[in-house]
Order: C-alpha cells, then structure tokens, then sequence
C-alpha cells in the first residue's frame, strides 16, 4: 500500500511538472513515463500476492486503522481484478486517441471528426461499467463508483430533478433584474499580490507549499508537506481571486488527513465529490461571502486597485446564464452538470446514441438555462471529460456545491456565523472544524456516511438552494 | 528495457524537482517516492524474464543494434544478479545513512563522528565489489565498473602515476610566476545576462531545455527533447560562466544520441568519464580558450561590465593550488583527484583504516599539492562520495579532463584550429563533431573503444599534458 502511494505520488508530480515545469517538446517522453508509471502500479495493485496478504489477515486482531486499511484494500483490489487487462490497455488506448480527436475536434468545431472516437470510449466505458456493476446499479453507477463509492444513479436523479426545478425560476429572477455587472477590470499585478496575501493568511508557507501559474488552475499534493497549487491570471478578470482558494481547499483536505494515514490505502481524500465539496466551500462560502469581500477588497486597495467591498461582491457573484461550464456563476452551475450527467448517462445506458448528442446538448441547454447554443464549439464539444473517457466524473462537481453548502450550515450551527471571523479574514475555526469532521478521516469513511457523521444529515439540495436564494434576489 | 528508461527518467525527474522545486519540508515524502521507484525497477531489472527473453533471443537474427541491446542487457542482467539482494538493501540504508553522518560531521569538523558509518560503506563495498569481481582486477576493479566499463585499476595507477610526476612542477612554475590572480567582481546580475546569451547561442531554447538556479549545477535529461540544467550565480566570482557550458557538454552529450537508441539501454552515455569528457570539453576547450574569451568579455561588456579578454581569460584560466576539488584550476585539479584514488583503493583493498584517513589525506595534500590542510572539513570530508558509498566514481572526473584534451586535439586535427571560429562564438562544427563520433553511439561502444574510434588513440596523459603546460607559464 506504501508502494502504490509512492507510486501514485510520482504520477502526481510527473503530471504537475508536464502542466507547470516541462519544456513543451518533453511531451512524448512523458507520455511514455507517464504510461510506464500507470503499468507498473496498475501491475502491483492487481497483483495476486494482495489476495495473499488479505487472505493471512483475516488470522490476525487488526485495529480500527487496521480493519478499514484491509477493507479498502479488498474492495480496490476486487473491483481491479474484474476488469481484464485488455481492456484496461484498450481503454487506455482509446482515452489517449480520444483526447487528440476531441483537441482537433474542438478546434474546428467537427463533431463527426469526433463522433467515431467518442462512440468507442462510450462502448468501453460501458463495457468497463458491465464488469464491475453489482446487481441494481448497471454499469453507470459502476462507472460513478470510480469516482464516489456508495452514491447510486436513483439518488442522483432525484437530487437533480429538485435542482433542475428549482433554480431555473431563480435564474430567471436574477436575469429579470438586471443583467450581471459587468466584470471589474483588475489589473494582474494587483490580483498576484491579493493572491498571494490571502494565500499567506490561509497558511500557504514556501516551506511545503508551491503556488505557480499554469493554463488551468490545478492542486498536486505530492507529499504530506508538499502541496503544490496553481492559479491563472487575466486583465479583467478575477478568476484568481476565487480559484485561488477554491485550489486551497482541494489543498487543505488533503493536508489535514490524519498524518497516521499517509503512505496507507486511506491517505488521501475519499471521492472526487467530496474533494469538490471542499474546493467549493471555500470558492462559494468563503470566498463569495460578502464579509470575506471586505478583505478582498482592502488587498487590491493595497495593491493600488480601490474598490468598494459591496461592488466586488457583486461581480465575484453575479448571476447570469452561459453557454460554458467553466465561467459559469454559482447558481447556475449546477445545471451545467445536470445536462451532462443526463446525457452521459443515456449515452451508457444506450439511451442516446452518439451522433444524436448535438441535438440533444441543444435542447437540453434551451431546457435547462434559456440559451440557444450557436455551435458545437460552445456545446458539446466544451469539455475534455468524454474524449478521455471520463464517465461518471461530472456529478461530482454539482455534488460538491451540494455538501459545500451543507457542511457550511453545519459549521455555522456550530461555531455559529462566520461573518465577524472572515470579516477580518479569520480562518482558524473553519480549518480545524473541516479537520476534525471531514478532512482527517481520509478514505476510511465513503461519500455519504462521512457526509452523515459530519452534518447528521443525508445528501440533499436544500441547503444549497438557501445559499444561491439570495445571489438571485440580492442583484440590482 | 524501455520501461526500464522511462523509469530511470521518472526518477531523474523526482531528483531534479528535489534540487530545483521542491519545497523543502517535502523531503520525507519524496525519500519514499525516490526509494519505490528504485526498488521497482531494480526488481524489473534483475527478474527472470529478462533471462528468458535473452535465451529466446540466442535463435532469432538481430540487426546490428539489436545485437548490442541484447549484449548489454545481458551484461548488466548479469552483473545485477550477483548482488544479493539484502546486501543491495543494506547498502542502501548504510548510504543514506552515510549521507547524514557525512553532512553532520562536515559541519562540525567531527571526522571520529563520521568513522563509523565510512566503515561500514567501505565494507559493504568491499562485499559488493567482490560479488561482482571477475578474476585479476580485485572488487576495486568491480566497483570501477559500475561507472566505467572496461577499465581497469592497473591502467588508472599508470596513467595517474604520470600525471602526479608531471603536474606538481608544472604548479609549482606557475607559482613561481606570480599569485593567482584576484578573480574579476563580476556582478550577479552581468552573469546571468551572459550566461543566457551564450546558452542561447550554443542551442539552448525555451521549447526543449530549462535552465534554472540550484545550490550545486547539475543537469537531468529526463526526455530526449526535456533537458534541463542548473547553474548558480554569486557576485564576484565568474564560475557560472564555467559551470554553464561545463553542465551543457553534458546536456549536448545525452540529445546527440541516435534517436532510434531512445528508451533501449543503449540510449544515454556510455560512462561517468566520457561523460565528464563532454562537460570538461566544453569548460577547458571552450570556455577557458582565448579565443572564446572575446565572446565572454563582449557578452560582460554588453551587460554592462567592461572587461578586457585577456584579463578574463586569466581569471578563468588562473593557477593556484587549493585545499578544495571544486574549486581548483584546471591544472591542478586531476591531483585532488589522484589523491581520492589513491586513498580509496587502499581502504577497498584493506590497506588503509578508516581511523587512518585523515592524516593518510594530509600527507597526501602535502605530497601532491605541497598544502597544509588545516581541517578535516578542509580536508577528507570535503566530499559527499564516501559517505553515499561512492567508490570508484572520482577517477572519472580526471579521466574527462584526459579524454576531452584528446578529443579536442582530434577536433583540431580533423577540423582545424578551432580559434578562429570560437573568437566568433560558433560552434556548430564542434557539435557535429561530437554527434558523429562520440554521442550518437550512445552505449554501444564503451569508454575505450568509443575513444579509439573517435581519436585513433588509446586513453593518455600527453594531450591533457600539452593544454595544461601553457596555463602554467602564460601567468604573468
């Protein structure tokens, strides 16, 4: 288990040096590390002696720690086992073949170019999803279990369909307002300087911290004391200010999992909604709150960019329908992902056939957000997920806004308001409370049961709508 | 054998973020990481497949290079297979913790506090030179190997023999003449702004190299088109204009293999002194030259320091012996070398006790330098190498300063003088020179052979000899 965390590590910062260190000619090379990495560890964690030592375990009185290191081992082990080699190397072929269709796809605006690429990762995944489906499920919520262990595709419906009816209404509310301000025109330098202030106040340290730029905004943690965050910048914009902390927040979960944990099975975070629930808590709860707007607002002050806190507020959580998921507004967002999660799992189930997906995206985004989708560009062609044969992976991101919310109303129960502490950027409480509720823990409590033991509460959207209610009806 | 490659890539990579990236409380995770990956492919190396491909590959015909691929893959099978592989984990403990006793003892000048673990690496390389010793050469023979395959311990006492008669009058005569003189206060700031300038006419581009800062200059080659090396810079004090095109001989060496060589085991240098040949080639040849002295002090003078050639020339060129190997001028240099030699064969061959180190490495300073050495840190634990369980790997540094004077001097035959061109900083011809008959071969050839087809000569001391002679009587 050791082994394959070292191993895993190596990828990590393989993967950070590709997107923040390499020259761009060092590509091939890394591709063929990259693939040799991914062989070597997919070989260890397949491996029959793992059965071996799990089957000499049951002899043995484990501890706590113990029971769920063996617990998760099987369970990985067992659901690696079911896949066979040649479609774990057929797969992994047709991702890499997928991601160069859908980059010249994209750039041309061709989804046939795309089309025959697509239509085999969709086959795979589903083939993929078929060995390792258990009874009710079928192969979507296997594929979903990749990413989040427990959830089903019942659940998911269901939390969807509330949230596909409720925040429709409420993005209408907003557009009939006004239309979102328009964006503050903050100058780079100044955002840098924030950036890096507010960074220094969470506790980024240069001790076993990185912050560098790269083309999209991405965490590493590649050793307990070494995490490594990156961000972006833009004239006019402030994308920085808020994907800065919402990159720490992916950072911190994974810094404050119990240090007994590192290099074990359990040592990392448990699912990609939960990772997502942890960015978003501090990109949504603490970031776009109008208290921590205030220090906000006196860093660019600082910075010689004077902005009133009120007026920075407005633009970090401005509400306005769009054509693409990553610049989407915060309540919104959501609905980005209910449409990809609904044909992604047509696509699986058969449901949808591939050349159909343009249309279908069209109608679902005239359904979902009000707009008309000019190309495929804009469309279906937006995401690099499917063309890497990411299925399953999407609802994660709705998730996390989801379990944000609620584990915010859990910290605020608690510890009661927040607003005076992020007032005077006071963070302390909220990093121990996450610490001690959700972060230490790592993979020993899945998605829902931690979820449950952190708010006693189940997954729900209720909590989300109370938070996006007012972004829509405090436009003016 | 291309996993294999890629493996060692990754763990060049690992080793380069380490020295140039990593912050540094992540040290801990990556001594993990870095112990995983080379245990990983250590046991890929030494498995039983790679015997059964090689008995497999006795039947079938293989083109010229496929045979070289198998001759070599079954040497160093070979060799691999006679280290026990608990003797292989005990060294490699008894490094590490070498290394910390090493650093602790350098830093209080406490050589009775570093004795213990020293004993303990010569044993175990006294243990692991014998298990790889074939016959008359002795485990010091054996340990040579690991570095530099094919020569032998009687060749080194020859040729090293010859230089410790020749060189001591040689210093002694340019001491005679005059005090080295004060090295140029050359700013930080003009170095950086020539060392670029120079690396970017030497080929150094953005798209497939990295040049970064790091408190030793070492270079990675971590894809054939990601090379990256390091320099560092302090005010007053010209050595990264020496240390930059010391670190790209080594970088020009490893991108001018035969492609069609990459990831096989025959695609990187043949050996630690050829390899040390490139780098000095480029540091005594190039930069230390006249001629290139020109480019150097325009390159000073568009930075804005004025300087004439010959004064840095002199400066570059200056001798005086020192107490440090890494910092001595390049005459007197292979001395330092001689001594570590010397020294280390007679602790393998049970000759010298550890305990009798320090005044064994006084009176060699005295003999061979005609220097007092005030202190052990000044004195034998000046070095890492020991105390990481390297023996046999000094020879190579003298070994390059040979070989590059023989190579140069076969340059200059075939090509000409080289003045004329390097006054005008073009070294293309060189370049091309070294790609046909030395880099492409990669492994193909070993050190000896690689030598005699690029040179006609066998290794010698007289063109080393005849480049270091003027350095002694031009100090004026």
């Amino acid at each position: 288990m050791a082994e394959l965390a070292d191993l895993a590590a190596l990828e990590m910062l393989a993967t950070w040096d590709q997107m923040v260190m390499m020259p761009s000619e060092g590509a091939a090379a890394r591709a063929h590390q990259l693939g040799a990495l991914s062989r070597v560890a997919h070989e260890r964690a397949t491996g029959d002696d793992i059965g071996e030592w799990l089957a000499a375990l049951e002899d043995l009185q484990l501890d706590e720690v113990g029971r769920d290191i063996a617990r998760l081992a099987r369970r990985d082990w067992e659901r690696s086992r079911r896949v066979p080699a040649e479609l774990a190397a057929e797969r992994s072929r047709a991702h890499a073949a997928g991601q160069e269709a859908w980059r010249r796809a994209r750039a041309n605006d061709d989804f046939p170019g795309f089309a025959p690429a697509l239509e085999l990762n969709v086959q795979l995944a589903r083939a993929y999803g078929e060995c390792l489906a258990d009874g009710a499920g079928g192969p979507y919520q296997a594929l979903l279990a990749d990413y989040d262990y427990g959830l089903t595709t019942e659940a998911l419906r269901e939390l969807f369909g509330e949230l596909a009816a409720a925040l429709p209404p409420l993005a209408e509310e907003a557009r009939a307002r006004s239309p979102r301000r328009d964006l503050l025109a903050v100058p780079t330098a100044a955002q840098r300087t924030v950036v890096a202030s507010i960074l220094r106040r969470v506790g980024v340290d240069e001790r076993s911290w990185r912050v560098d730029v790269s083309a999209h905004p991405f965490t590493a943690w590649i050793g307990r004391l070494d995490t490594r965050l990156t961000t972006r910048y833009s004239d006019g914009n402030v994308e920085s200010l808020l994907s800065s902390l919402h990159e720490y927040g992916h950072a911190l979960y994974e810094r404050q999992i119990d240090p007994a944990l590192a290099r074990t099975n359990l040592g990392r975070g448990t699912s990609m909604s939960m990772h997502e629930s942890q960015s978003k808590l501090w990109e949504n709860h603490v970031a776009r709150s109008p208290a921590f707007a205030e220090v906000l607002a006196a860093g660019l002050a600082a910075a010689g960019f004077p902005v009133a806190p009120g007026e920075l507020h407005a633009t970090l959580t401005g509400v306005e329908p769009s054509l693409i998921r990553v610049s989407a507004d915060p309540l919104t967002y959501p609905l980005h992902i209910i449409l990809r999660f609904e044909l992604e799992l047509a696509l699986i189930e058969g449901d949808l056939a591939v050349t159909e997906l343009p249309v279908a995206w069209r109608d679902g985004m005239r359904c979902l957000l009000g707009l008309e989708v000019p190309s495929d560009k804009l469309g279906c062609l937006q995401d690099i997920h499917w063309g890497v044969g990411s299925f399953g992976y999407f609802p994660s991101y709705a998730l996390g806004c989801l379990i944000a919310a609620q584990l915010w109303e859990a910290i605020e129960d608690q510890l009661g308001p927040r607003d005076e502490d992020l007032r005077r950027g006071e963070v302390r409480p909220i990093q121990v409370w996450l610490a001690e509720n959700v972060h230490r823990h790592g993979r020993r409590l899945d998605t829902l049961p931690l979820l449950a033991q952190a708010t006693g509460q189940g997954l729900g959207s209720e909590p989300f709508l109370r938070y996006v209610a007012p972004l829509a009806r405090r436009q003016a």
